[in-house]
């Protein structure tokens, strides 16, 4: 089944928007088996979305349209696709009600609702209608002539719940079987070094595939199987997710898609019923800002220090000023002083430090992307050296990352 | 001039990749005054590539591909092209020098440099070659029948470089004059509002065009000019810009483009010869993070405090247990305590603090969102309240731009 997303708007093609849709829209149909062949993106212009729209029924099995549903005279994909399929508009009853109550609640009484609100309640004839709990333009399947066209809003807030609500099951559905993946997530080799201890696998995927997603400073493998049901698939996929264990072993952080490295260091703190503080110089704030993105990490981070200045690493981690003096700020003996320090400062049982040089100028001819990380835990300190590349912002988000699991081997090695 | 955008890569039809080559060309194509009327995106597949590069061809005097010029068997964008231009691959020796010296000099030792990296030193019989100062694929430009064909590498690090350094130019030249814009930056704004306030100049735009982009808790206009000579332009841009000051006031807070909201909050403190504090809750040290993106502000800020727990903030900011127990650690009160103990720990000159409810669940009964932002500056603590929409993330950042536009208020204030 040969898939092709139109994306509709004018701001795309301004550049005003990036058009993160059509990222999201194939990487689904990927995991659904369902082959994206082309993108398009068009302007709300009648000739040229009309062109577009044919060009993409004629050599695609199933066309998904994404924006131009709105209410204004310039949202015109509905009307397109129906004259181009020969279908007359019809008002459907449920969404006029649905759009009524939706504006009456929010912005407008409901004897106000502007008049070109309703041409939202007008749907091609027989389309399915597919609600949208976010938004007044509800989403459209038209099943036509061996074709399948789906219209769905373009701001992503509307987009991607009704497509998880909805439209991944009405795709599931064409190709029955039951779909199930692992995210095999990894952190400490590199993307290259990964890709290529995987060649084999990746070559010889049919089901289960196998896709390989680079992060900062981590790989993210995707295993998805398709079978007559769950255990079968997943029967598919343990065995891949078992090898990639064993090849990538502590360097594999989570098999769930979800967690992120943050959440998994946060679970193993709690799990332990361990505290966290961090002393941060050149990561100024990141690591912490990461650390609570985890709902519930009060639960183990109490607080942080950003200490940007000399100054400030001494007063509130007593770091010693001759020490500042011999070896700089940007030093293993430093960051190991501040992970001291944080704990000293605050009786938490981990400290995670960083000191480095983000750049753009060089720091005590020190050079830029030369970053220490200390980990307090257990009793000892453990530093770690790094040498990153990237501008200033680049070398930061690295670091965060690199701190992270350098904490969560320091507290794998606890089991040991 | 109507321009089409070619994205060629699989990697982007998977959803590994988001397609933001396409963005920034597509507003650069805005910004030189080109209509960009269609974006595509194909794998690297001979006849499908073909035929898109066909379709580009007939109906667009610009077409610009990216990707599909590295060195392997796959990457076939430059034979399609030359192919259905009918014009033969020649080896430019140019190319081919830079290339040895390129990877001699790094990966390679000169004799041992893979075959396959020559295929890139072949150009279309005619092409202007562009030089690629970050990678080895050279850059051609096509001048065929009255259209222009464009080939850049595709990684965003070639690819944006070698569009400042010569794509630019040779676009602007087609269509000549000098282009001048200037960046009006705007917080405290709402988008709608922003929009609403300025839909009569929009409007009416011709040259200069006035582009609209909304960012967290911001609002941006590009005003560009395109005339005979940069003081023609500026003479152009200038009412505009007038305008929208005089619209807007205090809400803009720069017409620099590359100038961010953190920089002239840094700025400021810097000609005022201010230092600044952070504390923060919610924000858990992303507002300390963002100050720390300006390169240089360490001169300004020596630290700041991430005091998650309510232990931490009586701690390290001096709030009373009494003020966390009768209003709870989101209120005005406790923000005003934690600027003014943010002062008291440190003997900086300004303090912001921040706390609130990022959510996913409630705080005390108060709701998310809520968020409670403290400023000391000048011997006085203003704080204000604010109900931020959005998930944990959303919320978060919200907070964090909207503390720094109030400092940037306050030290407007004291001039005043």
């Amino acid at each position: 089944m040969i898939v092709e997303l139109v994306s509709v708007g004018t701001e795309i093609l301004l550049g005003n928007i990036v058009n993160t849709n059509a990222a999201y829209l194939s990487e689904k149909c990927a995991l659904l088996g369902l082959s994206v062949y082309y993108q398009q993106v068009v302007g709300d212009n009648e000739d040229r979305l009309m062109e577009s729209f044919k060009l993409a029924y004629n050599r695609s099995d199933i066309i998904i349209l994404t924006g131009g549903l709105g209410p204004t005279q310039d949202d015109i994909t509905k009307e397109v696709v129906a004259k181009v399929c020969g279908l007359s508009l019809l008002e459907d009853e449920e969404t006029k009600e649905r759009i009524k109550n939706m504006l009456a609640g929010g912005s407008y009484d409901v004897n106000d609702i502007p008049e070109n609100n309703w041409k939202q309640a007008m749907v091609p004839e027989g389309a399915i209608v597919v609600k949208n709990n976010n938004g007044t333009a509800p989403g459209l399947i038209l099943e036509v002539e061996n074709k399948r066209v789906i219209l769905m809003p373009g701001p992503p807030n509307e987009m991607i719940p009704m497509f998880e609500e909805s439209i991944f099951d009405y795709l599931n559905s064409i190709n029955p079987g039951v779909l199930f993946s692992k995210m095999v997530k990894i952190c400490g080799v590199g993307e290259s070094k990964a890709e290529m201890d995987t060649l084999d696998l990746i070559n010889n995927q049919t089901n289960p595939t196998i896709a390989t997603y680079a992060k900062t400073g981590e790989v993210h493998f995707r295993i998805t199987a398709k079978a007559n049901s769950v255990e079968e698939a997943k029967e598919f996929v343990r065995p891949v997710v078992k090898v990639l264990q064993t090849r990538f072993k502590d360097n594999v952080y989570t098999t769930d898609e979800n967690e992120t490295l943050e959440a998994v260091v946060v679970k193993m703190l709690k799990k332990k019923g361990l505290t966290l503080v961090t002393a941060e110089s050149c990561t100024g704030g990141l690591l912490a800002g990461r650390i609570v993105n985890v709902s519930g990490a009060s639960e183990v981070f109490p607080q942080g220090f950003v200490t940007y200045s000399n100054k400030a690493k001494r007063k509130e981690l007593d770091v010693d000023k001759a020490t500042l003096k011999k070896y700089g700020a940007v030093s293993k003996e430093v960051a190991k002083e501040m992970a001291k320090g944080g704990i000293f400062a605050t009786d938490a049982d981990a400290c995670l430090a960083v000191t480095g040089v983000a750049g753009p100028g060089t720091e005590d001819d020190k050079p830029v992307g030369l970053v220490y990380i200390g980990c307090y835990l257990d009793g000892k300190v453990t530093v770690k050296e790094y040498h990153f590349k990237g501008e200033r912002q680049k070398v930061r988000e690295q670091a965060v990352t690199k701190a992270l699991d350098l904490l969560r081997r320091c507290l794998l090695e606890m089991d040991k």
